[in-house]
């Protein structure tokens, strides 16, 4: 066999078995039931460790180093040059790690979670401390298989973001915590908007949600929408796009549910199939795909344009809660900035405040500069500056998130750079279209799914990061035109 | 690593595989979108592909003779001698097929289930003729790599009740063939039950099959139930069993469905979790299989007893169609005796003629006695012999089934052999508590569910099914009580 088929044949081969896992992963969250877990615990046990093997076997660093004259002579933009880029990095990055410490790292992070998920419901750190100790300790030596670095953080963050260095996320965020900061001082509000706390039917909340999504784009031949507890989206093949969500009568939060998950679809969706079963047929990084879910969920779901066309029918599924509110009242609500402590709750201005808070405290984790033992405190602390809010629990604090006990270090940052980039690239789609928002009046949006699709989708992640965002923007990530755009709507809806 | 922990590891993982192929298939039939098949058969591929090599690895087979000396000094009838048994016979049958062979049947197969499921639609068999010759042709080597046996026929069948020879099917077929022509001649009617063609509202359909499933025993911590085109049962885990079902609003057969497949789903979940992970985790065979789901569905879930305790329930669900319908009118439809040309929508007793037809054909293909083009000259012919009715097309005819267009030869004659072995369990059981009827008229089925695990299912499948028969029933397959069975009900019908 050519050195490149027997390549490509078992790289898709890993892909299939990755894919599998998916599936695997879906089903838990959607329909097994709960008797289920621990068969399906080791099923996926297994087929990790089947990927592992395979991806690491020698016999992979072999054909790429048989590929090596070959890849030099292939225009570098080639599906080929891409893939042999992408799997040279991959085999490399996982043949640093000894198999040992992976395995102990997959096991403790399984563990710690759990003890994670019981120390929340307790608002318990104490229970919580050693085992994100032992995952620290854990993540310190995978860091070292990576050793040298300028910044510890680096290693964690290349998971996520090729190529993106510790240093420019500092000072990405450092133009935009002050700026933040100073929005939310001015215009956040308490106001309780009586008229977004429902009842709202759960079944006319999936009939606008389904609606919403299938305006977008989305197929439902391609596409399917499933509740759970903690949605996401999972793209288990070409034409196979699961997007989950969760519904609640004193809120419409699964409108935007909707279309963020929506957005992460579309994107995967809209790669090449040419790239199907190969390493770069995924997003392009965290922060892109984060992007896209923001895209459509904040800078199309939440603008005044896109509440034109879809509020009377949001008016008509609800017409007891929502009959007598103005369109403007509607659409300040749903972008109202506030102070709050979760997260995942938090609106659209205060967000990214919640990430560089957990950026800035990861770091310090990492480097071994903050004791597990000082976490609470130092989160506390940081949180009142940065939002303004005193924490009174862990459970509303430092224990909200489950990332740091499955070991996601190095995440958080790609929600609020995903954020900006959102903005960027919805300005060259506009830039490129300038009657787009005209377009959502009508609840039209083939053009901006089409742009998206042709400058950045169908791409996958053949490109690093960097090179996909100067591909798609002309130029590096930008803050400005985020601050802008929140300063102008946050503007605009004072005003109005 | 001692060899028999590392034969196990082995095989532990080879399970995991294989179940992991299951959970692919189960969302296939019933959540996967219509845009995910292509991607979907490539995945099965591929894990089909690592379960395969993994199974023939020379690494099996060395281990299975070092361990040759130790399986001598085991009790026989321990977890890990029946271990080690069923790997051997696994390993050695893999073996003997070229993987060539092996592909190109599976690929052959694939391309010519398309190709039925157009000719059946147009009732064309010539469409779908070169399609079986060729799969015959690809089944007849395979036979060849198992050579020398006394019957072509023997070589399918052990595939799926092994050591069950060509013979033995004849003679129990033999002595039925008569009986139940007879049985049809004297019982079967053309009378129409009006009451019987609803509509019955699918969602009230659901609320019963729930009820029968949680009164025969099942937890919805561990069972789940969905609906699909054609209804199937599979395990997913210890404590992941998954029931599939449809709904018409013309019929109560989703009743009678979900009791059935209850009845495998039962079966799987009491297997002990012991041997989860080996290659004994499964039912004992195919019949032993079916004796399961047709003893849920047939022998108790058309019973009068029964009936006594769930009618009531359904009347009171279907109050306009069934308010006026006596216990004993209704019984006597849901066991009607009748000449039908659907296999699958046979009623219990015309059922086995259906069955004894394709083992006669089955026969004469394998061994190439009848040619292919004769084969629906030769069905309609039988077909009238056997259930006194003139085919009018193939669709209604030969075409109807799907297990020739995927290779499945062997397979027919287990469903009749399971209706033969569900009336011998059933005699048993009520042997050891005679007032199991008592207990349906109440709604209690815990007793015989509890004899069923502990005396069949809790084995699965360590014994050969012979074995298993004799253990649980004290001797051979025998069809007399099945034929007592089915003359007593039809009398007591036509007495009533």
């Amino acid at each position: 066999m050519e050195p490149l088929t027997e390549l490509k044949q078992r790289l898709a081969e890993i892909a299939d078995v990755q894919r599998a896992q998916s599936v695997l992963a879906w089903d838990m969250e959607v329909w097994m039931p709960p008797g289920g877990q621990k068969s399906r615990a080791t099923q996926l046990a297994t087929l990790e460790k089947i990927a592992h093997v395979r991806q690491t076997d020698d016999r992979i660093g072999e054909l790429l180093d048989e590929l090596e004259p070959q890849r030099a002579s292939l225009d570098p933009d080639s599906d080929d040059a891409c893939i042999l880029r992408a799997a040279r990095r991959d085999f490399e990055k996982l043949r640093r790690v000894p198999a040992e410490l992976a395995g102990e790292l997959a096991q403790v992070q399984a563990e710690s979670h759990q003890a994670w998920v019981g120390a929340r419901e307790t608002s318990d750190f104490a229970a919580f401390q050693p085992w994100l100790e032992r995952i620290l300790e854990l993540r310190r030596r995978w860091i070292e298989c990576f050793a040298p670095y300028d910044d510890p953080y680096d290693v964690v963050l290349d998971d996520f973001e090729e190529g993106m260095r510790t240093e420019d996320v500092r000072a990405i965020f450092a133009t935009l915590a002050p700026e933040i900061s100073a929005l939310v001082v001015a215009h956040a509000s308490d106001e309780q908007d009586e008229f977004m706390q429902g009842p709202f039917a759960l079944d006319q909340q999936e009939v606008l949600s389904r609606e919403l999504i299938e305006a977008f784009g989305a197929s439902w031949d391609a596409f399917r929408l499933d509740v759970v507890v903690h949605p996401f989206e999972v793209t288990l093949g070409v034409g196979d796009v699961r997007l989950t969500t969760r519904y609640a009568e004193d809120d419409l939060t699964s409108l935007f549910t909707a279309m963020h998950e929506c957005g992460h679809g579309l994107y995967e969706w809209g790669v090449s199939p040419r790239l199907d079963r190969t390493p770069v047929a995924g997003g392009g990084s965290a922060a892109l795909h984060e992007s896209q879910s923001r895209l459509w969920e904040n800078v199309v779901g939440r603008s005044l344009p896109f509440w034109r066309w879809f509020y009377p029918r949001v008016r008509n599924a609800f017409p007891d809660q929502l009959g007598n509110v103005p369109l403007t009242d509607f659409q300040r609500a749903v972008n109202r900035a506030r102070r709050t402590f979760i997260r995942v709750d938090a609106d659209e201005t205060s967000y990214g405040l919640h990430v560089i808070l957990r950026f800035e405290l990861e770091q310090e984790l990492v480097a071994g500069r903050l004791a597990v033992k000082d976490l609470p405190d130092a989160w506390n602390a940081r949180f009142e500056e940065l939002v303004g809010l005193e924490v009174p629990n862990d459970r509303l604090g430092v224990l909200q998130d489950s990332h740091w006990s499955t070991g996601l270090f190095g995440y958080f940052p790609t929600y609020l750079i995903g954020s900006v980039l959102s903005v960027q690239i919805w300005e060259k789609a506009r830039e490129a279209h300038p009657d787009l928002e005209e377009q959502f009046e009508r609840g039209e949006f083939a053009e901006l799914h089409e742009w998206l699709r042709s400058n950045l989708y169908v791409h996958g992640s053949k490109f690093t990061p960097a090179e996909t965002i100067e591909r798609v923007v002309g130029g590096p990530i930008d803050s400005q035109p985020y601050l802008r755009y929140l300063r102008d709507k946050l503007g605009t809806l004072a005003a109005a």
